[in-house]
């Protein structure tokens, strides 16, 4: 059996994988009365007197919903609500095994933008965070912007910021190893997706300046026509000479491949075009760009994969459950890009000493959480 | 401390009553791969394919939405979606402990009833039902009506129908103690809500006919000129000449008072004008219509309140839990009227034996969820 056969025989004998606990045992008409009617009524009294008791009282404190549309399931693209729903449901058990954090999947019928944000904006008080996930670009920018404006509780993309910290993460340490400054790398980001976006957000704000992007297209230059809001927006964080052409081109002379994009874009010539011991992070998934082992005797000094197979599986799984666990706790905190790229860098000073092949902690190192969640509570004490 | 500080107290202490619980723990690599990323995508994969997979793959096949406006929350009134929160989650924590069934509340900003429906409809991928609560009258019908048109799973609003199915129950009991037949007993419904219109629906379709209304504005009859669309179908359930005036004058020769409306506002007088022996189902709360000690100082022979420190509390909580557990295991099912009755007789047929102080099972005993969910399974057999 391979790793799917053996997830369907998994999801066959749970038939779902979350379920819901109560925390009081009612085990009696008195426990009853006071946890439900009628002794919860002066809890409903106190929440309408200041809705900020809802903290206090209800689940609010400590659950947020996982909302997807569906449109960008995994490496599979749009597959629609329901077939989201076991997705959103592993990462609300992951919410919980990891970080004690309560998520619920909520999995919508619908992919209109407006639609999108006036249902989360109406089944809001019932939680303390939105994590925004699976929902394709453009669309998930606004979907993002807009809710962090309009909500008072914080909103996060995952496929956004979740892969764009811990890509960060991995890149500090993979530059100190290969003994490159933040001013000199020259990058390539290759798939301007949710995650390609986020990615030249966070590093520029972090400091790489020296970045060119590729999206189907070609190369982004000023001189294209067909850019999005969000394209035009790279262009400003490239200090690089322009370039002409595809990821062929792009990639002659730089330090840093980052692929968001396709499996099997990128050939042995191109990792050898590259300037010497090139980093690699090869994110598409399940199919990398290159594969690790044909990528390795083009001469890669470091190389990253979305996949658990390999080493160096760049993981949003290191950032989204303490990231969310100590937002919770800061009473009106939004998320900012500040926050992120704060949070790679204290999971850049605990994780001190990496290596090629251990370029950034394993998600079974049980401090990172706390790690994570340590960080979030100082860069908002500051 | 009264039960209102005791439930403060309670609530300080736990912060939220409802969490999520992983069924699968996360301990490795390899569970994570199969629960998480990448094998769910053979699971969403296969939903995609046919969405009725989302029954045997994800939890959609027993969890449910307990969804509320606020709008109409206990007896206090429409306080809104933030102060309905702990009152779904203890709701959601009685269906968990008392059926296994996973149930999560879903809090609207929006008391707009289209709003809701579309809402409702496009939250729905990851519920096998949805559990309608606390929306007043008489949006909650349209609601009600138009979900279970347009959506495929089960939708119920418990505030009609829980209470309505276990007042037939108490009723059915009642009389038969009494030594009336369904034919004869003369009934006021006093209270033309939400659990009035159910209550009067339900036992017309059970067979009681002899029913008077009456609303804040005194007794509907055809003469009137304000009544909804409710009221008006109300008229047809009512086979006794038509009286004029207000609650005293429909009790004039009663058998049976069914009260949902508004704590003291029968007096000693008006339950001495009813026929012999009276039956009066006071369920206003937290005040009854008449306090049970002056009830019974009148001449009442049995009574019935919604509260839990009188004896016959008509608790919805003994339908509920037991209703959606049966409904779920049944594809395609949606609640319906005749359910409702069969459910109704079910529990009569078990509780062979109620007497004035013990007129429906206690909501501890634990063999009401299976009859229930067996009456259930049985009646969509037929």
């Amino acid at each position: 059996m391979d790793i799917y056969e053996e997830s369907l025989e998994l999801h066959e004998k749970y038939g779902g994988k979350l379920e819901t606990k109560s925390k009081i045992s009612l085990i009696s008409k008195e426990i009853l009365a006071r946890a439900y009617s009628p002794g919860v009524g002066a809890i409903s009294n106190k929440i309408a007197q200041d809705k900020k008791n809802s903290y206090i009282y209800t689940l609010k404190k400590d659950t947020i919903a996982i909302v997807s549309d569906g449109s960008a399931i995994l490496g599979l693209g749009n597959l629609g609500a329901y077939a989201a729903i076991p997705v959103m449901e592993g990462k609300a058990c992951i919410f919980k095994e990891f970080a004690n954090v309560n998520a619920f999947p909520i999995c919508l019928n619908t992919q209109d933008t407006e639609e999108i944000i006036s249902i989360i904006k109406n089944i809001e008080p019932v939680f303390g965070g939105i994590n925004l996930e699976d929902i394709s670009a453009p669309r998930c920018f606004e979907i993002e912007e807009r809710l962090r404006k309009e909500l008072s509780i914080p909103v996060m993309h995952d496929d956004q910021w979740g892969a764009a910290t811990i890509t960060l993460v991995g890149l500090i340490n993979a530059i100190k190893l290969r003994g490159l400054s933040v001013q000199e790398t020259k990058i390539v980001i290759s798939g301007i997706g949710a995650a390609g976006v986020a990615t030249a957000r966070l590093l520029f704000a972090y400091g790489f300046s020296k970045i060119i992007f590729v999206d189907s297209k070609g190369i982004i230059t000023k001189k294209r026509t067909d850019l999005t809001k969000e394209k035009k927006e790279l262009l400003e964080y490239s200090s690089t000479e322009e370039k002409d052409g595809g990821v062929a081109d792009a990639l002659i002379g730089s330090d840093v491949f980052i692929g968001l994009s396709k499996g099997n874009t990128i050939s042995p010539d191109m990792v050898r075009s590259m300037n010497e011991r090139p980093i690699l992070f090869t994110l598409a998934n399940p199919i990398p760009e290159i594969m690790p082992e044909d990528a390795r005797k083009a001469g890669a000094y470091i190389i990253a994969t979305g996949r658990g197979d390999y080493p160096n599986q760049i993981n949003n799984s290191l950032i989204f459950p303490g990231i969310f666990k100590g937002i919770l706790q800061i009473p009106g905190a939004q998320f900012e890009i500040g926050l992120f790229v704060f949070v790679a860098q204290k999971i850049v000073e605990y994780y001190n000493n990496p290596t090629e092949d251990e370029l950034i902690p394993s998600m079974f190192d049980f401090n990172i959480v706390s790690v994570v969640e340590e960080a979030v509570i100082l860069y908002y004490a500051k």
